[in-house]
């Protein structure tokens, strides 16, 4: 790739990293005050993408020095037997954040399971109450979701103004299109919010300062419509088919990058854009939970 | 006014009377099984805005043959006393909404009195879970806030289409922009937000099937704005001088209702079009909570 593209791109992979690597010298100082961070996962049944999802984030927890605990449960378990361990998880306070993996069995009701998990323990900031103080002018949310977060982080870390441009949100699902919408709204930025049934989205995108596409279409953003000069982060992880690959297959983002990236000014690849930051935010949100317990800033849980 | 032009008027006084008259009787009804809707208000000091506000709520709680508590409490009243008295109201089955009129004196934290209302009596629509719940794609709230509830039921009530529909709310407070912009986005349209940080308001507006305008700011949406064949919500409600009024003063919108009703296709007045919609569905949310406890399709909150 030309040199000049090549510096458009947002090297989330490498913002990640560092992110992570701070975070680890705060847990050390923390440790030092006898504060340890400590994220609980309770993982229902062995979905293969679940496995892959919570190896990862327990990697991360314990390369960053925090204390890690995994609770397998068989897929028979029942949704009483579920809010118990998360109503034990809650009232322990040596528990700084608690992560049911997503998804659950049939017989388990997401919703009910999610609202369970104290909203200060939330750090997904899947809560209600976290995405309502989110919502609200006034609030702040104890946690803000971390792939949303982390989309923002971005936007911060290569300097792209937010407060008064124009951005546009494709996607508006609880845990990536909707917050990021929020985060957005609350730095001042004029937001519009896209979805399956907008129409002329084009012309909307076109408009568009930053651009964030949250879809889960394969190359559905079509370069052409970025309008020069934009910041585009692009949160779409879609396997294609690839007989090179020995997986059969490769990731690909919503936006068609090859032709998005002539006209951004400053683009994510996928992967290695976005993706890094979801980890490297949960981690954030940890170290924020830990520390707003230990300086009492906020009442114990207990 | 010619007649072409009046007809293009949202009557938002008629469509509220009707509504209350729909409801009185289903109260009526509701009663014949033991079942009577009841709304407790509170209010702190005795400003003379809030004074009106709860009168009107009562005038049409009574109308509507509903049961009304007011309680009345001095400026010296303590948050602590404050929260006690909700808690009872949380706890007496007797009552279905609870409403803490607003603002509330300094020393009072608004955000905790609204939070210690019992979500499920919250009528106002205010508490974070209910917003939370508001913003989340596969929940739904308990309650709506009014105003922006009202503001949906007058595009429905003359048939807006909205699925599909560009729609541009100005003005993002917790009570009127963001809740409407949550309930367009709902119903499928694809949204903008915008606020005192954005600019080139006016292309933006211009753009719009439907204006929601909740700024505060006499006239500041102008007429030219508005694009042929538009429906225009204007919450407004700003005094400005008119010595030819008794009270030296008259109401007028966000919105320059004069040329702005040149342009579009249907568009409230200020005042008789979306206030008395506000009072009208906070009685529907005290019926709402009525049927929902005397039906059981909620564990009761006592
Ligand atoms: N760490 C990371 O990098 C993460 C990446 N992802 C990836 O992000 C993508 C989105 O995930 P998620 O938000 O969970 O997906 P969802 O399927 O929950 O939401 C997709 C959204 O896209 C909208 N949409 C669908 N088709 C179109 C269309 N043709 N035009 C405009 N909008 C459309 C949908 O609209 P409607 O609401 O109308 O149905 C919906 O709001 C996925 O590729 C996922 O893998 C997700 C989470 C984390
Ligand atoms: N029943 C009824 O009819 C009701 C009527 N109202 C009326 O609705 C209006 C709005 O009320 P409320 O929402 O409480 O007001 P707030 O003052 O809480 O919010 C006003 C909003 O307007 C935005 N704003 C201010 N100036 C501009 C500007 N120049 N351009 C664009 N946006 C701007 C603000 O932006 P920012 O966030 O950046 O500060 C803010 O979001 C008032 O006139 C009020 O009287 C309200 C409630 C009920």
């Amino acid at each position: 790739m030309e040199p000049e593209l090549k510096a458009k791109i947002i090297d989330g992979f490498t913002i990640g990293k560092n992110i992570r690597a701070n975070l680890k010298l705060e847990i050390e100082e923390l440790k030092k005050k006898g504060c340890v961070p400590h994220l609980a996962i309770i993982q229902v049944g062995a979905r293969e993408d679940s496995n892959s999802y919570v190896r990862m984030k327990q990697r991360a927890a314990v390369e960053a020095g925090m204390d890690f605990t995994l609770r397998k449960e068989p897929e028979s378990i029942t949704q009483a037997e579920l809010l118990a361990m998360i109503n034990k998880m809650n009232n322990d306070p040596a528990i700084h954040g608690i992560l049911v993996q997503l998804p659950l069995p049939k017989h388990i009701d997401e919703k009910v399971i999610t609202e369970a998990v104290d909203y200060r323990k939330d750090v997904d900031g899947f809560h209600s109450l976290n995405m309502g103080k989110l919502v609200k002018k006034d609030e702040d949310p104890l946690f803000v979701a971390c792939t949303p977060k982390g989309c923002i982080r971005l936007l911060k870390e290569v300097g792209c103004p937010i407060s008064g441009q124009r951005a546009v949100v494709i996607g508006r699902s609880n845990i990536v299109g909707m917050p990021v919408f929020q985060l957005l709204n609350r730095l001042d930025a004029t937001a519009t919010l896209c979805h399956s049934r907008t129409k002329n989205l084009g012309e909307i995108v076109k408009q568009a300062d930053i651009v964030i596409a949250a879809v889960g279409r394969a190359r559905m953003v079509k370069g052409e419509w970025i309008k020069d000069g934009a910041v585009v982060i692009d949160v779409g992880t879609n396997p294609v088919p690839d007989s090179t690959k020995k997986s059969g297959y490769r990731l690909v983002g919503d936006v068609e990058f090859d032709v998005a990236i002539q006209h951004a000014s400053r683009i994510t690849p996928v992967p290695k854009g976005v993706g890094p930051m979801t980890i490297a935010m949960l981690m954030d949100n940890l170290v924020i939970s830990a520390k707003r317990y230990f300086e009492g800033t906020r009442a114990p849980w207990t």
